[in-house]
């Protein structure tokens, strides 16, 4: 019985993670979530990478935004609205059920980790769902036009001020997951899923040991490019790469990883790159579409990760 | 320009209330209300009685339940029973708007008056609705069931535990609402509205300072008898008196308002008490269910009030 840690954001990271859900029980599936996009709004513990995984797993997400849930209203936020509140964040009905018992479960004492398995459970999920970190991290955005709350910069403006570089508050006295650390013994594979890596991996990777204790580990780490192309398939990636002036390009997303990794899946678009990056690749489909999408690259990667093993 | 200061609590006084605003502009009348039952529940500050308050002056009141909105879904609700929230007390989704917009002004630093004036603004209430106290109390219900938090007795047991007495936590300490006070010197007549005695209209009097204040306001104070014919209208009050060994007539309502008063307002059903009560009395229809009700009973309150100046 093969063991994976799956390390993941958001959108993009969530369809791999339900491909690889559709392989793997929940004895052999780990996930490591990035929290540094957590936030507090209207009062309300808000995780959105965690959320959108959770949903993902429990076939709750919805399949027309990417975020949020599925058979979702919108009443509350329209009530908001009319009373003068804060509405650029949208929050459906059932959402917010979620961020309501998250933020009642924390207040009352449980930790990131013990609220995330509390809603996980209650939604059908049994899958370990681990964030990064009990501690609480925050991602400022330091744009052309000041420093932005990450989800003032996500949501609120849309990704539309010019990044010049981000900063994790919090990070270096956070203590990353034990849970996380514990379980790099015996897994026999760590996967990077395609999520934004300076906003969605990073964090995760910055935190005190989490590195090193990735490269400690004796399960050869891979990642799944986020870019295809020179595009991302999903959200601001390509763009912040050229604010950053770094190459828009898959190679540029593993010299980023750089000696964490011990392979590297390319998407068949960036085949010619597959020599230049210094690490085992796999060439594959990564553009996932369809739930067959998803199932079929978590296949390659499984098998990519035997091969490395 | 007669000036009238209303004291209510919710469902109940908030008929009268509405009747009153009827016949006066904001200029006119000024609501004090009870904030004895307040609580946070779901890490949200829930004001019942100012909530139904604000909803039945902004014409948003349901007039099925008594509480709550009108046009209203329960999304929320039932996403978050599927989560294992708690969910004993309905929070429908446009209502639950106004509890994180309470919540989130008061951690912004907005006192309770504050909150409730700009949530009464963006509904479109002009009438001042002033909290008894910009601090916290809350009520016990002694019970011989043990002791529980009033809305826990109220809602959740549906006041079936037998009542042994009220006790209203942080009282003592609390500060009656200088708005409150501050209008005694200009109004022409203070209404007790038909709310429950011991546990809505209690709490304000108990305030330090406020029954002194009413007293020595110049204008008279008259209730409304919350008690008709030995019942309630609605609500508890009947029930909580014959357990407290209360005799559960209008005329011990009176008693228990004492030397408050300078007239009472008894219904036609219990014209048989009108001499006994010490006080000026005037008998009339006090049972409101249509609008018309209301305002008729508004008319013959505003009409006794100047008889008595």
């Amino acid at each position: 019985m093969p063991q994976i840690l799956a390390i993941t954001g958001g959108v993009g990271g969530a369809k791999l993670a339900l491909g690889l859900a559709h392989l793997l029980g929940p004895e052999e599936l780990t996930f490591a979530v990035n929290a540094g996009d957590d936030f507090n709004h209207l009062g309300l513990e808000i995780s959105p990478d965690l959320d959108t995984l959770t949903y993902t797993l429990a076939d709750l997400a919805n399949p027309e935004t990417g975020w949020g849930r599925s058979d979702e209203s919108w009443q509350f936020m329209a009530a908001l609205g009319e009373m003068g509140g804060e509405t650029w964040f949208q929050l459906g009905d059932r959402d917010l059920a979620l961020h309501v018992r998250r933020t009642e479960l924390l207040r009352q004492g449980s930790s990131r980790t013990e609220a995330a398995a509390t809603i996980g459970q209650a939604l059908g999920v049994a899958y370990p769902l681990l964030p990064m970190s009990d501690d609480p991290v925050r991602t400022t955005v330091h744009t052309n036009q000041g420093a932005l709350a990450f989800q003032h910069y996500f949501v609120r403006e849309r990704c539309q001020p010019e990044v010049i570089s981000f900063e994790f508050q919090g990070l270096a006295a956070a203590r990353a997951n034990p849970a996380i650390l514990s379980c790099l013994d015996r897994v026999d594979g760590i996967v990077i899923c395609p999520s934004n890596p300076y906003v969605s991996v990073d964090p995760m990777l910055h935190l005190p040991g989490m590195r090193e204790a990735l490269i400690a580990a004796s399960a050869p780490v891979v990642a799944v490019s986020p870019i295809v192309g020179g595009a991302a398939i999903k959200g601001p990636t390509a763009k912040m790469m050229r604010e950053l002036a770094i190459p828009n390009t898959a190679s540029a997303v593993a010299a980023h990883y750089g000696d964490l990794l011990d392979g590297f899946i390319l998407d068949e678009q960036d085949q010619e790159l597959e020599g230049a990056l210094g690490v085992p690749a796999v060439v594959t489909q990564t553009v996932m579409i369809t739930l067959q999408d998803r199932v079929d690259l978590a296949r390659n990667v499984l098998a990519f990760i035997e091969t490395l093993t």
